[in-house]
């Protein structure tokens, strides 16, 4: 395999074979350790010394369901931290059959200049992107597909990342017409517009397949992993999350007093049955939209919907459920179709959707709009796309714009939004945003999944339960599986185990396989504890641990020695 | 001596004695071990567990010259640390004399709502402030002069501070109508504004004066360093500082090519000619306003100026060196009438001069208005008073403002502006932004006066030299002594000592009185090493350590070991 290095200053692009020390690396493994091994941690996250990195997961590209997401990678903007999001489409599956461990875009130009980096088989190049300025996600990709063909993968940013907006995601295109699989989180978008990167183009690789050093090893644990996908009641054609896609759990979340309301003031809201996966699915069927469908090649669960307004128009796909929470109840809104217009703004300009409900949220609490005014919240978001000062405010995310408006509720941790789950109501997650080095962030270490085996109203054994499932979310974002492809997984290490040894003949044992996941989560804490991150910056902000939340007024008291002694068992 | 305490949110005022802890303490000394011992460190700075002290050095109230300075201390929202800022005019001299130690503001009551503390000899109230709203630092003075007397000190928060912008001060009036002696630095003026607290009125107490244990003692200690302050060639009334004020300095400074200039993109500004100190005196003089008057009572430099405009009308008093810099050459504005102008708006709000000509340098470089344009910088201030989400970003600060603009030369150490000089033409300077517990300020320790002994450009001595200062700056602040008093104690600290003894009969030793401003810094160093500051967060920013700096292309190049270990000798 090879890295592709990509220089903006010298505007070089060059590959290279991969080094050892990155060889049984992928995804949020391969990022954790290079990103610790060569940039200076404390560096400026918008300047020259960081770099970007696109890097499927050990799996990518070889023949496993729902194992393709494309692992995207930087010190983030928005934390100060170390940053890994992942997203589906078909970024992840084309670089590894184009046996590219990982494509490192490095060095800044001058600002405001914009490349498309194009990668054509052997071939890789920088062209200008002049024609593409200040232009959105959605119209990017048309356009590089249009030119560079309808199969390749598009990654682009939109205009938030232009304008180097700490909110803005990272866009990738899925198989056929599927847009907007977001690596969202963590400002990365911001990272791509200050490297003067508006876009990354794969062509589609051809008759290419991952080399298999083990064939039979991995077809028989691949087969086996597919199976027990395609069996188990809730995942499979008949699962709930094929159904009604992640939506399925707002009625749930809603029903433990965990879903973000209006600024993270309630923990329930009334309207929520307009919002839940039953009620999506009804509508998107009922206007001839999609559902059940793939973000990936050869998912066997395929959650996605497309979901067009009351005419039959597709607005956005796909409608998830951290996008519910937080631009729906969040913001007062109890309609999917405000939700989807919204959404679909947010995916145009290459916005994470839960950082930037998150910094409606707070706009609301300042007065900016009222909570439920679609009209007055749609007018905020076409600010962000103007790139006015108010939109760069709230397209820098909540923390910026609490701090600019003088609001002090402002649901964050390491400077990053919380998702879908008030802490106060699923301490676990509580846990997670206050302990992972990547800030709050749900797929670090969800714990809504575990709420009946562990009572989420209660602090007793948050501590071990979050480790466990950040120790889970490791492995997945650093294998390129999709979250809910990991039961199998999880019952039965051995699969993943064979497949990884059947692919590049590592000879792995259980032994090599955990430390190989809980060295991602060392070498990120040990990342941003060289930049200067402390535990106080890890916090549940103040008032979530005073202010209690109704309906069970509960407050986030999961005391600071379980979160700080968190990884002592690592 | 009492401690006044002022619960904003029971709406209670209560007289307590000076325990033991704080009894041997004053100014930024009591600030530092108050602050460590009663707030967490780690708290919300806009919340309520912050508290607000306002306290006069040890000297206040005693018949000290150039001795009483008002320190105004919280933890600070703009650099998330302990904040000490100090400012001229009677309320230092005042609350000595009514043997008040100091008045703690804890607690926070509703949002917008706001009250003054009326002080009147051993009474104390809150009363509600409604009908000084939305109004500026001068208006609030005139208004509450006019009620509690001309002699009355008002200490206020404009409308920066009432809006919680972490730019904001804190403003004083001085003798009859002398206006805005700001402590300005750190955000204080928001804390006040989280407080709900518009104004303190201590009205003057007649016929009062500090007891003093050994009068004789006393008495000769302050009258020998008046007589030192008197003859020094370089103070008194024939000194630079009396004739020139702090703009004494634009022409050396400029000369050393550490003129802030442009967002501190050069050193040297051709037209500082016209910003000089003694352009200052002679436009002054020449319209008829103040040149060498006092910010405090009975102090023997007097460098303060009223600085009228051509028709001879009162524009703003005292026109400083730091401001010239930060808001004229900083901005590329070379007229002390236009100075005077971003000046007076400054003041009227209540923000700090420093910080908001920083943001402003950011704004301009990111192409709001252009370098030099003064309409367009006006117009910039007009919005930060109007309370615009543009001017909120601008009165937030330097740091806030190109995260929004998407700038990357931010002139800040631990979140806060820089002053007028460039770090890396004069490096000693440099590493005490980059060190100070206070973030980047002066008045923490400036290399300035030494450039003749330690080479400005060099790396070597600076640290020896900052730590130095630093413990002098630390003194100063602690006794109220004005920093331009410093010279005779520095040469004698027993004068000091025999002051002190005199006031207080502690007995202190030569070896007691190091202690006590060593441990200032070392208290300091501790509350922000536990609010989880990192050496990362003190760093002088990255591209002043690779850009060079024109005309002399220097960088700031102090080694980071040479950072890391300055206060290993404390």
């Amino acid at each position: 395999m090879k890295i592709l290095r990509v220089n903006m200053k010298e505007f070089e692009v060059r590959w290279e074979p991969v080094s050892s020390e990155y060889e049984q690396l992928g995804g949020r493994a391969l990022i954790a350790k290079l990103l610790l091994r060569e940039i200076p941690p404390d560096c400026d996250a918008l300047g020259p010394h960081n770099k970007l990195i696109f890097t499927p997961g050990l799996l990518g590209g070889a023949i496993v369901p729902t194992a393709g997401r494309l692992s995207i990678g930087a010190k983030s903007p928005l934390t100060k931290g170390i940053k890994e999001a992942n997203a589906g489409g078909t970024g992840g599956d084309n670089l590894g059959k184009l046996r590219i461990k990982a494509i490192v875009v490095e060095g800044q130009g001058k600002p405001k200049q914009f490349y498309i980096l194009v990668i054509d088989g052997e071939s890789a190049e920088l062209v200008p992107a002049d024609d593409l300025l200040n232009t959105g996600t959605y119209a990017t990709s048309d356009k590089l597909q249009e030119k560079y063909g309808t199969d390749a993968t598009v990654i682009c940013i939109g205009q938030a990342g232009e304008q180097l907006m700490t909110g803005a995601g990272i866009a990738s295109t899925g198989d056929k017409d599927q847009r907007s699989n977001h690596a969202a989180r963590g400002g990365l978008g911001a990272v791509m517009g200050s490297k003067g990167l508006k876009a990354v183009v794969i062509k589609k690789p051809l008759g290419k397949s991952m080399e298999l050093k083990d064939e039979k090893l991995f077809r028989a644990a691949a087969k086996a992993f597919a199976q027990e996908l395609i069996q188990s009641p809730k995942l499979g054609t008949k699962g709930s999350q094929h159904l009604y896609g992640t939506a399925s759990i707002v009625g749930a979340v809603n029903e433990m007093g965990s879903l973000p309301t209006k600024n993270f003031s309630e923990g329930q809201f009334e309207p929520s049955t307009e919002l839940r996966g039953e009620k999506l699915r009804e509508l998107v069927l009922a206007r001839e939209g999609k559902v059940g469908t793939r973000c990936m090649p050869g998912c066997v669960i395929a959650c996605r919907n497309l979901f067009p307004d009351a005419s039959g128009k597709p607005i956005v796909g796909t409608v998830q459920y951290e996008t519910i929470a937080l631009v729906g109840s969040n913001l007062g809104i109890g309609s999917l179709d405000d939700v989807a217009q919204i959404n679909y703004m947010c995916n145009d300009f290459g916005l994470d959707t839960i950082e930037t409900g998150a910094a409606l949220g707070v706009a609301l609490e300042a007065g900016l709009a009222e909570f439920g005014d679609i009209e007055g919240i749609l007018g905020l978001m076409k600010q962000i796309g103007e790139g006015t000062v108010l939109g760069r405010v709230l397209g820098c995310g909540a923390a910026t714009t609490g701090r600019v408006l003088g609001v002090r509720r402002v649901p964050v941790t390491l400077g990053q939004a919380m998702p879908g789950y008030d802490p106060r109501t699923l301490k676990g997650n509580g846990v997670t945003y206050a302990t992972s080095p990547q800030g709050a962030d749900h797929t670090a270490g969800n714990a809504f999944g575990a709420r009946k085996e562990v009572n989420p109203l209660g602090t007793e054994g948050q501590k071990e339960l979050s480790l466990k499932l950040q120790i889970i979310a490791a492995m997945l974002d650093s294998t390129g599986l999709c979250l809910f492809a990991r039961p199998p997984i999880i019952s039965n290490p051995q699969l993943m185990l064979d497949m990884i040894n059947g692919i590049y003949g590592w000879g792995w044992s259980l032994e090599d396989y955990d430390r190989f996941t809980r060295d991602v989560l060392r070498t990120e804490l040990e990342f941003n504890q060289k930049a200067g991150i402390t535990q106080n910056d890890y916090r549940i902000p103040e008032y979530m641990r005073e202010e209690p939340l109704p309906p069970h007024n509960a407050v986030f008291d999961v005391p600071d020695s379980d979160l700080d002694s968190l990884f002592d068992t690592l």
